[in-house]
């Protein structure tokens, strides 16, 4: 019963631009395997190109937020979503960067009840905002997050991600976007 | 960070009446582990030995839903909503009644997009609308039921599974019940 | 027009299992009638004895809430969850409990317009919010409760009850289950 | 704990313009009480004339739908609202209309398990769609209504009612309108 | 493509009792053109009579509201209830009362984000409560209405406008009414 | 009453990397104005970067679907997720791509109701079940897709520019980014 990577055609390697081939191929060689999302997004090379460098402006910058936290509200925002490439994808991940097996499969089911930080709550409390109703934050929510020492830039980047993964989440399930094996076990130690 | 087992008191073993002792040192014997639900259950005596009767009865039986698949509906509904526990801790019974270290995160993050047969896809689509819709439940979905050969008697338990979890999902987030550490791991082969 | 008990079958009283025919027979003698309900669930006499030994633990035992408190918590949680059944027949055994013939309407049609004390409405609230979004109950929910005098384990028992007919709710809409015509008149004075 | 009639004040008869006076002094004539819609209306002539044209117009109407039809719609519908007032003066209102004493409480909780025949169930689905999606309706909606017979000015009718009613519904919450005492035990038989 | 004004018959003007024909002659007049919810209610003359009664009773009394304040009402509403011919029809008319050729199209898609006053934003929160969730209005909305100098008159002026445009975009969506060509330029300047 | 552009800071033109820059002042000559979307993300350039390289990639492609429609399913989408800047510009835009001046503003209240063909109108309503419930995505979405002439490559393009405007609604409703007056009146003929 198993589903293919996604409804859509996927092209051979081969076929691919060199950048795209070549970045692919460089995430093989990092991760092992390459995570089908690449493969999915390949057949759109523009988009393809354009996604790759949001989600590295978003994800890979530095800033007040861990890298770790930045998985949170992928894994939060992803989960109310029901996106499965991203909640077990961004899962694996985040248990990587936060060196905890529990907290992806406890923010995916609900975040509200994780080990997390009083300032993580209300960094998810906001990404899921943004996801489910943007048209009411008010500056109440900047408020909210000012009092937990997370700033305006801060702010930007909770919603940007949340806003960015909420695209990703669209098209994946749009696509049946289908979630690596290897992913399921990643980091549980 | 890590959150107590509930945020109810949980009695002493020692306090407890013996029955309910004695099924939770049978229940420890056999897994290794006290699930939490247990321990935090075992403060209402009345109120955890029905519990423990009506989960049997749903989910001991004998019937045409392999347990593999009552499980499916239990890991499917408590996603729903948004219950920790019972998504953590059932994921890992169906991954183990299952063989297969894949299907419970699937099922937890869009059970249409799971590794399922169309008998287990129309199962769950009944077992959904009874946990977020059962007043529109009509023959229709009877209907459908029937086509994939799921009888009245199927449909009822379906139901029952869905209902009885819809109970154990609301007072697991009510109590805050956390799953135990070994149930993230368990299953995944 | 008038529909049948239950869409699913209903076993003859003589071919029940002699706790069960019992427990209905007495039932019978004490209400003058046999309430839909037993009738219904007795085709599986394993979850008839834990719902009923649930139900018993939840509505019978001691505790600060009253009786007639116990059931505005049933009436509001089965009115949003549209269950005709539990909506008729603990209406009737609301109106008879509170002694008032106007209560039960009041609430089933909107508890926040009811004839109500200040703390049964923060027990309303907090039972429609078990009810409905159980995943968002927080220790500000049981600090509204503390603030009326309602305890920790006041608290229980409210989620409890909202969650048992939750169950209970679901499996009446999906059997159909009909109320008795004796419930409709019963304690309107 | 008994609410007053509405949390806007009420006129006295004596200073009410002649005409809404008189109409006040026939009902009260006719009903034996005053609805205490009429009283709470008052205090504004010109919207309460223009309501109760507005309400005959389309209540006291020759048509295909029966006055109990047209009754059940005003429930339905109120029930969805949660409009106290309206479901509870309606209901006795339809109980005399119907000479049925069950199927206003039917109705109001969960009119897809109500007495009703397939051309009533169009006819309050319709009345429900419109009610809660207006902007969904379709030219599928009224070949529905067509089916069971009902023509292009029934669906008039019908959304009509639902859509008038609507607004009284949120009027009634507004001013927290209570319903008189009477209404709760007329047309039980 | 374009549609009718209607999706039921248009009468004649000359078969139209005299008083509305003379009603829509003289709106004729003084617009320069029949805004089409004239001609596609005169097929009910008691209905177009008790509409444009209750109509005026609201929109054109005296008032602490300014006309421009309760046209933003009947925009953000209807835009709520996605109401094609109101949004479009009263966004002219907000644009002519306001003297603001941009008011309407900000209130139409997030009057939180429009260049409207602290006072005329809590106006907009009450007139969308009203026409959503009426059954939760409470004390706590009529005392933010009074912090910004909104009294229970206005109160009740702003929860009879949403309400009673709630019923008019019911009815517009019932019956496709499509909004004159003339509408879409008024106001711009 | 006039907002700001964005709550956030812009920074000067002439501090920004020469690229964005030169975008911007190009934009300019050939817009007239500035569309503030521009100077609002400016203070981001990777982000910048990244969403124009998007943008671009689904708007000005080659395509079966015309640049008109590619603005209806920016309006329509940007008007369920009540996102004021991308109604307002977009519809603009719509309105000289379509050269229709009544389209946009039609599309924004219900687009059901629109001057539109069959085949937009499925366009529409995969382009909103994406934007609302992407989760439920099936095959029978395509295959309505496919009935009126509907590429997979146009569903995909459906999709994400569904998708990546429902970003882009979320990243302007936080940072509250308001219209240029200027769109307001274009295409309007």
């Amino acid at each position: 019963m198993s589903q293919p990577i996604s409804r859509f055609d996927i092209p051979k390697l081969a076929d691919l631009p060199d950048d795209i081939r070549q970045l692919i191929e460089t995430v093989q060689e990092k991760s092992g395997f390459i995570p089908n999302v690449f493969l999915a997004l390949s057949r759109r090379p523009a988009e393809f190109r354009a996604f790759m460098a949001y989600h590295d402006a978003l994800m890979d910058k530095e800033g007040n937020l861990s890298k770790a936290e930045r998985e949170m509200i992928v894994v939060a925002t992803s989960a109310a979503n029901q996106c499965q490439y991203c909640v077990i994808a961004h899962g694996a991940i985040l248990r990587i960067r936060a060196k905890d097996p529990l907290i992806a499969d406890q923010i995916a089911a609900n975040y509200r009840k994780a080990d997390i930080t009083p300032r993580q709550r209300v960094m998810l409390d906001f990404a899921m905002k943004v996801s489910q109703q943007a048209y009411q934050v008010s500056e109440a929510d900047f408020a909210e997050l000012g009092a937990v020492g997370l700033s305006e830039d801060d702010a930007w980047d909770i919603a940007a991600i949340a806003s960015f993964f909420g695209m990703s989440n669209r098209m994946a399930n749009v696509m049946s976007l289908r979630a690596n094996d290897e992913f399921y076990s990643l980091g549980r130690g």
